[in-house]
């Protein structure tokens, strides 16, 4: 049986403990990003939305979806909302990226990149393309490590860290 | 109004097009994925679970949701299910990844590395870590180009492919 994952240590085997779902870090960002329209409405976020109405059109999902999806993202810390006004208008509102929102772009890049490699029916890598402004060439994500090396997947091991009292 | 991804070409205004369901490849990938579920069973998949029972028992889902989930990524090409014995036992089935699923690797890291980020509450870094077998050292996803620059989140474009009939 393969396995992709090299479990060490402690974790090795695998059914001597169990990734449970309030430490499991996976679990935990589903918590946040948990259903399709969470990342429907990242997406947009990622491609300038900023409005109410625009996001319910642009993620094709109805008013209350996107009214309790934003308000959770605002409340886990991935949007903001604030107000601005322009001149001659009332006051509206807007929804902006944190810092934290932003660091989700590898999640959304990687499925975007996975997508298009396995999901595209006319081989042509889709008409969507993520470029690097300054050479012009694709993007992508990868696995590397703090040493920058290339990480392949059959690389990797999965250890339990020995500090911490978790 | 600050945007993170620029947008070029026919792309630019966003008002001017839509990422409709059936060519938005994040949709398309999330038609797939399309639950915590399914990520919680492609986690342990990739922790090397191949079997019904430790995937309902491990990913903490019913036995309904499991079986639910697992037809899914079989369906879809994520998994395969395959027969083994073991010597005096009846022929069972077991799941493991293909190639296209295994793919999604960087997909999940990067849940991983979002979450250990913004998430844990003891700003350790979480206890479970991804470490190159080569080196030791932590493993996680981020941005390059086809140039093998590393690309930051503000230095991308959005692009649309002038070639295809799409």
């Amino acid at each position: 049986m393969e396995t992709i994952l090299h479990l060490t240590g402690p974790l090795d085997p695998r059914s001597g403990w169990r990734a449970s779902p309030d430490r499991c870090p996976i679990a935990r960002a589903l918590d946040v990003m948990s259903t399709r329209s969470a990342f429907l409405i990242m997406r947009e976020a990622f491609y300038g939305t900023s409005r109410f109405d625009d996001f319910v059109g642009r993620a094709e999902i109805s008013e209350p979806v996107a009214a309790a999806r934003l308000r959770e993202l605002v409340s886990e810390g991935l949007l903001v909302r604030e107000p601005y006004r322009e001149p001659g208008q009332r006051t509206r509102h807007r929804y902006r990226l944190t810092e934290k929102g932003a660091d989700l772009l590898p999640v959304l890049v990687g499925l975007i990149q996975w997508s298009q490699r396995w999901l595209d029916d006319d081989g042509a890598g889709g008409v969507l393309a993520l470029r690097h402004r300054d050479c012009g060439e694709r993007v992508g994500v990868g696995l590397r490590c703090a040493a920058d090396h290339e990480v392949a997947v059959g690389e990797l091991d999965l250890t339990l860290a020995a500090a911490g009292a978790r």
